[in-house]
């Protein structure tokens, strides 16, 4: 399994590094090849200073060794051997009008004790909400988890919600999107159709992301909604830095610094106590953090 | 002792405004007065867009009720009523000639479990470390702890240089200053002795901070400062939502998330693998950081 799940993710790489550069039309992402003292490693592609996209990161890893043992603890394991890959994604785009995106797919083992599962998640931050587009975006990942089981979208949408959440904020990052963990082999599923289902969430990243980056690029904006997308850019910051399991399993396992704190923008900033006017667009945007959104309703 | 203890903690509040508004000469000291539902509440000051300073905020807070039960754990105690009370720092000037500057001086109580002491600290953070100033900071905190032990110093200085420690980093955030916690009566202090230490050293903010800031004020600088600003302060970022324990205790004690985060920069940046160049003032500066100094050695 390992040797497949490598292959697909790095094929899932490829494919999205070629696709956002594509968009982009500017900028080519720069390769850093790393290896992590315990054992492993990854491969770490940044773009940056493009047309669309300010900062981005499409990174794999593969990373095995020994669990620390605050963390083997926590997983309620006595052998600390452990085998993670993943492929993990944050782009933030320069114009305000163009959403931030971030997707992440993993597969963890730990051989001794018999455990292997697949996680993933993708989700999208606007600094507007365009509610045609939000729709649109859940469509697309609703399509991909009907595929392989309807009771995927409404399970994995609501597992966003709540984990994309800024708790002291009382908002979450975005609009949300699907996020899943644990996904082990049961009764219903085998581990190769999880496996496959992972996969088709990675494939459809540049399906999801990429119509809306095309819609927006070219939008107009002004100064103002460059200072509104600094706040929501520090808010992202907050999330990342805070609450993401993600970038707290690197700080843990002392992976790349610079690998983890890629999802991090070129940009962000606090203002005290920070209130959109009433009425404006930007007070509309954080009403739909502030909201449980059914973006696939039929009605 | 709670009477005595906020009664000071607010005159040095005050003070402490009145002083770096003088300071500045432009802007003024805005007070939000909260309430906390749990019990207690604060007086929020923050100062911003000044001649000097961007964004600042000197905040006294008194807050009590019942602890969550996961500190509560945390700190091995049966009862849950706490009292604390703290005046909390955290200031960023407008130029990267002036360091960016915090202090916390707090008190803390468990009435039922006989527990009360005493925290604090004040520590430095310069985007360019002038050695002198850095001789001058630390001279002045070793005078004040002199006067209340010879052991205070050596052993607070040592305390703020692993407290002020961005561990994923391997650096510290600055060049450091004294942290305590935890200072309770015993053999060799009473509480009331412990008391008038920090006084002494919320007193002494002003004392250790002001010259620097009217050496350097006026100081000019480049864009490229301005650039390295960014990145310090994004490694601010980073210790304050990551480590700060004060931080932790009010997003955990659900306090005021406006006057927790008031600590956040107007601005910060994150740039993939940034190293500065060699031999330059910002590589000199990162040395400081990344090194154990003993800025008061006589030789």
């Amino acid at each position: 399994m390992r040797e497949a799940v490598v292959a697909a993710f790095k094929d899932i790489q490829n494919a999205i590094c070629l696709g956002l550069e594509n968009e982009d039309g500017l900028a080519k992402f720069q390769s850093d090849l790393w290896a992590r003292p315990g054992g492993g490693g990854g491969d770490t592609r940044v773009i940056q200073d493009g047309a669309v996209f300010e900062k981005g990161g499409v990174n794999f890893s593969e990373v095995f060794g020994e669990l620390p043992q605050a963390m083997a603890n926590e997983f309620q394991v006595k052998s600390r051997e452990f085998f993670a890959t993943g492929v993990s994604i944050v782009i933030h785009p320069k114009s305000p009008m163009v959403p931030i995106v971030h997707m992440n797919i993993r597969y963890f083992e730990m051989p001794e004790e018999g455990l292997a599962w697949f996680g993933g998640g993708i989700d999208l931050t606007p600094i507007y909400v365009n509610e045609q587009q939000g729709k649109q975006f859940h469509q697309t990942l609703k399509s991909v988890c009907d595929k392989h089981s309807e009771g995927y979208y409404p399970q994995f949408k609501d597992w966003a919600d709540t984990y994309f959440y800024i708790k002291h904020r009382k908002e979450t990052r975005g609009i949300g999107g699907v996020f899943f963990d644990k996904l082990v082999a049961n009764d219903t599923f085998t581990l190769e159709q999880r496996f496959d289902f992972v996969k088709d969430v990675g494939n459809s990243f540049l399906t999801a992301y990429l119509p809306i980056v095309n819609e927006n690029k070219l939008l107009p904006y002004v100064e103002a909604q460059q200072q509104w997308q600094m706040i929501r850019r520090g808010r992202y910051v907050e999330f990342n830095l805070v609450y993401d399991r993600g970038t707290h399993f690197g700080l843990q396992t002392d992976g790349r610094i610079e690998s983890i704190l890629m999802s991090l923008p070129t940009t962000a900033g606090w203002h005290y106590n920070h209130e959109p006017a009433s009425g404006s667009p930007e007070e509309k945007s954080l009403r739909f953090f502030q909201t449980k959104m059914d973006w696939v309703r039929e009605n």
